[in-house]
């Protein structure tokens, strides 16, 4: 929650501070031509109540023959006229100030009555609010439609767009969970080269992760593991890590809301030349990526500058750079990765990266004879160049364990 | 996965047999005039796919400006033309035989690539596929938009009932998975009741749980936790469990897919008379609904014995009993809560209980003076009674910790 706490003419009672930057966000909402959002995804709530997800929902959504479905509603230039509709278990974190908004509904147990009670605090706002701002992949077509019937004469509109480019300029705080998430995921992934060798089968190796992530309080989010020469980095393979293979994880651990997505490299032995050379060959395309990286420069900048070294590389055919924004969300703004996947259909390569801009960093190598080998990594863009979190165990770690 | 495996005439290659009763599937289709299915809740893909649950996105959803959305489509009498639409990454889980489908499609990012596929897939299959049965909670409101519009000439229907119900009746192997689950989590909260005591804060003793059901392999979803007289079960209130208090521990913890879910009692010191009394009456309802259980009773026969027993009881007045069915989701068939609260609109209790029906049963008192006390149980319905999980600890348990 935020330090600060504001008084409010409706109740009369302390609320929290809002923990976001509003005026941002009207401005935003003014260029989309949105007045009012209605917010129902997990990662955007979170954000807008300043790091609040409801533990009981935490993992799960489904429940009797609905789900739990938050909505928030944002007018904008009008904070005072927010509302939160909730489970009403969230009379509990309403009783213990949570909220911002005086409005707190905790009323729903499923889609409808959530959007139902959203679509009623929306019919009393009046004539000034319109086009209103919905997550569609966030919302369920049985919400969808009951909104839909509900306010007629409004028009429902994406609003991904600005919420997405709100969370884009990470605060201090939010660098800082993002620095101990990435430090956390390394630091776990470093205990686990060093209790493991040859012989552990990956599902062993994942498993072995995902308790030593939950031991430095992270929520384990997933293991990306290949060994030997296979790209398949499905954990339960029963496949082994054996003498002289590599290793690769490659994993998402949460803290606090806030993602860690790195990859490191172990060998069980001693890497030989070839190895080295291989991981030397990432490291400076990941180097030369990071070399333009400042607020004002382009998200383009970073690419040319790997691909000027990947093109030269004897091993461009199998080799791939990629850069993609993170935070609350493992892909999301700033969007440099092309148009050829679906989801990232906005390319903003052309776009300045701006201060508090955090950016994962990957070059994954699949060669032929000696596996997969990649390196990812976290930088946040400053003012004047990058910091890198969890910037550490970037070399090949050796096997500790059973050899 | 299912341990047979099957022919197809497609591929020629050695498929995994279909994982649930198919046949049930069909009749329960015909019964609610549906033709095909589109699956896409991650509960139900659990179902048909045996277990599986794609690791990636275990925890998250959203990616990119998009989120996860696997498609399974089934289509009545004809599992040989269904189909599954996932992710990318989801072709590492087709290598390694996850499928029992031939028609696997690793293809989409989003919401609209996923839907799209499987259209294209049900537009092939003719016209005899014409009533497809959607999940309206779990498909999102761009996805249904798409889908509408790729098969204009299909009807789209809600698809939930034949889904609960075929997942009603519980197998041996997935009630095996329910033991285990309900007795990891009770014995989770009894090492957080033996190494804890007055001083812990609410928030300490839920992290304790959380790590000692982690270390049970059980997924942690929540706790809900009650001390002192407060009734406010929200573990971030900073409240202290202090001497002479009661603790409620109520908590979800996942293994291999299947929820365990009970609530125990504890209190820092010894228990006085009033305390025992209390959680007798509490046991004695409890153990009355539980009587009437054995497949072919209704329902709301345990209803009639708890609340005979509850109407001549001093503290009617603030207590409540509650039973409902259970498994992958919470709070799932049969469906034995009334219908005030919107998710439960479908009361069953006046259908007969079947053999590996799962219920959760609840008695929960809000007492003015000594808190919140309560029992929650796991009862599986058998051919003549009935077996209860984890069905331990249910009386005082005590502080064991710093006192």
């Amino acid at each position: 929650m935020a330090a600060g706490t504001t008084e409010t003419a409706t109740s009369g009672q302390s609320l929290p501070a809002i923990p976001f930057d509003h005026a941002r966000l009207d401005a935003l909402m003014e260029e989309a031509g949105l007045d009012a959002l209605l917010v129902t995804s997990k990662h955007n709530i979170q954000y807008l109540l300043g790091g609040y997800r409801f533990f009981f929902f935490d993992y799960m959504d489904a429940i009797g023959t609905s789900r739990y479905l938050p909505v928030l509603v944002y007018v904008r230039g009008r904070p005072d006229q927010g509302a939160y509709v909730g489970n009403p278990m969230e009379s509990w974190e309403q009783e213990l100030g949570r909220f911002w908004m005086s409005e707190v509904l905790p009323v729903s147990w499923g889609t409808l009555d959530a959007v139902e009670a959203a679509a009623r605090h929306v019919e009393h706002l009046g004539s000034s609010v319109r086009r209103i701002g919905i997550e569609p992949p966030f919302l369920p077509a049985d919400a969808y439609l009951a909104l839909a019937r509900a306010l007629p004469s409004h028009e429902l509109a994406d609003a991904h767009f600005p919420l997405e480019r709100l969370r884009a300029q990470k605060t201090p705080a939010e660098l800082d969970l993002l620095r101990q998430a990435s430090e956390r995921v390394v630091d776990a992934m470093q205990a686990v080269f060093a209790s493991h060798g040859p012989g552990s089968t990956k599902q062993e190796l994942a498993s072995a992760l995902r308790r030593e992530e939950q031991a430095r309080d992270l929520t384990f989010e997933y293991c990306l593991i290949a060994t030997g020469r296979s790209f398949n980095r499905a954990p339960e393979s029963g496949q082994r890590w054996e003498k002289g293979q590599v290793l690769s994880l490659d994993s998402g651990g949460n803290y606090q809301g806030y993602i860690g997505d790195l990859c490191r490299m172990a060998v069980a032995g001693e890497p030989d030349q070839e190895l080295q050379d291989l991981l030397s060959e990432i490291d400076a395309i990941q180097q030369a990526a990071r070399r333009p990286i400042r607020a004002g420069a382009l998200g383009q900048e970073l690419y040319t500058e790997a691909e000027a070294l990947l093109g030269r590389s004897a091993h461009r055919a199998y080799t791939d750079f990629v850069a993609h924004g993170m935070g609350i969300v493992s892909h999301e703004a700033p969007r440099l990765i092309g148009r050829r996947a679906a989801p990232y259909r906005a390319d903003e390569r052309d776009r300045p990266l701006a201060p508090g801009m955090v950016l994962s960093i990957e070059t994954t190598m699949k060669h032929p004879t000696r596996g997969f080998i990649k390196l990812e990594d976290t930088v946040a863009v400053t003012r004047d160049g990058w910091e890198a979190f969890g910037d550490t165990a970037r070399g090949w770690n050796r096997a500790g364990g059973r050899s």
